[in-house]
């Protein structure tokens, strides 16, 4: 396909969002849940067809050797799609944050200034290869009132295809335009570039994947971008800290699902705990299967020959698998400077009895979420208590951490007068 | 320069502005406030000294022949330096937004998530000629906790080293560290684009300027943006309109201080009341120094020899002087329909008697302020109550419209535990 052939293909849908979006910032709440209840029912009636598109992405897949991890996070199996629709069922559930009056300022002249939430109109998803992310961000941009535009990997297309079609009819069956919901159906890179640089049409793009994936984003995006979830998370064990906790946190931390952007992949511990607890702590998570890249002090305490030296780059990595650094630190001091040079401000944990310590870590790293005596692991929508999840932002414009409805609106505001002018 | 030594000349600043900003966000309000006073003092004691400078930024830009109205925005009366510190005091007598916790989850496992308001950490500010903006800037980044790196016009340069000298003494003076305060004194357009690709470092980039300016860094920006000030506004005389309001109000925004983002720039009218009301108001434009430009059916009323027809390029000019396109539409939605188009998504009004008409238009038109019988002129901080403004948000992420010492800031998740791991 020539440049502008691919040009006009991506913008036809991106301009035919636009169009459905003024509609949908005037749907009221009953209509859009009826319309989320009918998106789960196509997805039901669908399935079959789904289940045939994704196995051919999936054969395809395994035909031009794509390792099997990516493989793994690629297939619907049936659980995944019940649980995608039980998904869109409970968004359905959730309170419609659009319309909220947020602020009103009544001025002495009479003018009502009221600051009330709006959505922002059309967002664009760039995600990789999970095909849940496709039914789960139609859902949460129709329940908060924005037109959406996918732009999933090459390796899901038909899967996406098969599933928006699904979304669509049940959009349909509700008499909502089906322009609210497009999908980018070529597989080229450019046709990214073209969807973050239509300045004017899109409001907002939302990458969401590995750093590769949101670097090129941000690179090239001439619209709003939100960064979302790369986690180089720490965990602090300071001199203060109760051993018992620290080992059972750290233990949770990096094992209970080591795939996920807020598991911990570097340790920093105060020397002067060490020696008495950083023995039995490796033991303990070495017994759950994980690899320890240790610094020179720890490789004192350990034995040099029963560890893999760490080296800075270790340190900046997110292993996402069973692969911990381990670095001891001579104070508080040196954990927060550590976190500031590799963290990617995503969740930083201390364990510490220390309260004034605590305080200082809790103020002074810059993260979305700042943890005492507890595990990363919670950075989560979910457990945050906001029902749904569209990522978690690690930069600090608009939102920050979790992203949940609200944080998929905008705000304008609304001004009433009998004539006011400005002398 | 060359581009390494250039890189390295900013990278410095930002660099040490980075180390202030961890101290900054841990300063209580009496401690910046007290510094704000001291800048104060600070501009006064230094007056002759930045006078002197000023004058040979104002000589120096003559003699290159930059036109008059640029080089009034450049020049720092002495009337002008007084409001200078004066702003700087009333941005001390305001609240200070950083530490507000502005929610609490509680979760049943005994594991308490605030949500609190923090600084950005540093924010760089990219502006033209007027001098007043490096002392706001300077001000209202203090206030919230910020560090702020200064971008100013080239032929701004002196008074700006002069201002910024002045202001670090201040900062100087109640021991804060004046790392806090950076300006770019290198005048090459390659240094805007260093400080906004420098990610990790920069937080927040605020452009504030004419559209070229702001386009600009939109291009080359890997940190995040706040697009501000572009208006192009809008104002729809509805058929249903009061027509002695509908004339004070169009005389208020185009006439009462044109070169400001918030007057307007188009005003639409519909058919049915454009014959009846239309000719007195041009007359009334005009008599304030109004030129007109008209679309086909205002030329057909008001006789097409005594106006000049308004083109599509008038309809997308923010004019910033005496000049009003003039188009009559045959509905609210082909107003609705044109905003949309044109419109920069600053502020649109629309005046009319119809309830119903002018809820079409607060919900439709996509604008960070919408008004209902009202001049678009109160777009502003001060108008809003807000106390300060440091630019007029166009964006729909974080902060739209006019943006005060809150949307200076940003929020973290503070979570506090005694031990809690997720099942």
């Amino acid at each position: 396909m020539s440049h502008t052939a691919l040009k006009e293909s991506v913008l036809e849908k991106v301009q035919a969002a636009k169009q459905a979006a003024r509609y949908l910032g005037t749907l009221r709440e009953a209509e859009k849940n009826a319309a989320l209840l009918a998106m789960a029912d196509s997805l039901r009636t669908d399935r079959d067809f789904i289940f045939q598109a994704n196995e051919e992405d999936v054969k395809e897949a395994r035909k031009s050797g794509i390792p099997e991890p990516r493989i793994d996070r690629l297939v619907i199996t049936e659980k995944r799609l019940n649980e995608m629709i039980e998904g869109l069922h409970q968004v359905a559930g959730l309170e419609d944050p659009v319309r909220e009056v947020i602020e009103t300022i009544q001025r002495s002249d009479g003018l009502m200034i009221e600051k009330v939430r709006v959505p922002f109109g059309v967002i664009a998803m760039i995600y990789e290869s999970r095909p849940n992310v496709t039914v789960d961000a139609a859902g949460l941009a129709l329940k908060t009132g924005n037109a959406v535009v996918l732009r999933g990997g090459k390796e899901a297309l038909r899967s996406n295809m098969a599933l928006v079609d699904a979304l669509r009819k049940g959009l349909a069956n509700r008499h909502i335009p089906v322009g609210a919901l497009q999908l980018i159906d070529r597989t080229e890179r450019e046709s990214v570039d073209i969807l973050i640089r239509a300045k004017g049409l899109v409001d907002l793009a939302i990458p969401r994947g590995g750093a590769g994936l949101i670097g090129r984003v941000l690179e090239n995006a001439l619209v709003p971008v939100i960064e979302t979830g790369v986690g180089n998370c720490h965990l602090y064990v300071d001199r203060a800290a109760d051993p018992d906790m620290a080992t059972a946190i750290v233990l949770n931390a990096k094992t209970q699902r080591p795939s996920v952007c807020n598991a911990i992949e570097t340790l920093l511990v105060h020397e002067k705990i060490a020696n008495e607890w950083l023995p039995a702590a490796i033991d303990a998570l070495r017994e759950h299967g994980v690899q320890i890249r240790g610094c020179r002090k720890t490789q004192a305490i350990i034995g040099e020959g029963n560890l893999t030296p760490a080296t800075d780059e270790d340190y900046a990595a997110e292993f996402l698998d069973l692969v911990l650094a381990v670095k001891i630190v001579s104070s508080i001091d040196e954990a927060i400077t550590h976190i500031e040079k590799f963290g990617t401000r995503h969740s930083e944990a201390i364990i510490t009895e220390d309260r004034e310590a605590a305080e200082k870590f809790l103020t002074q790293v810059d993260a979305a979420a700042v943890y005492h005596n507890a595990s990363t692991r919670f950075t989560d929508g979910f457990q945050f208590g906001f029902g749904a999840e569209i990522g978690i932002s690690t930069q600090k414009l608009h939102a920050r951490g979790p992203m949940g409805l609200r944080e998929l609106t905008s705000y304008k505001y609304r001004i009433r007068g009998s004539g006011q002018i400005r002398t």
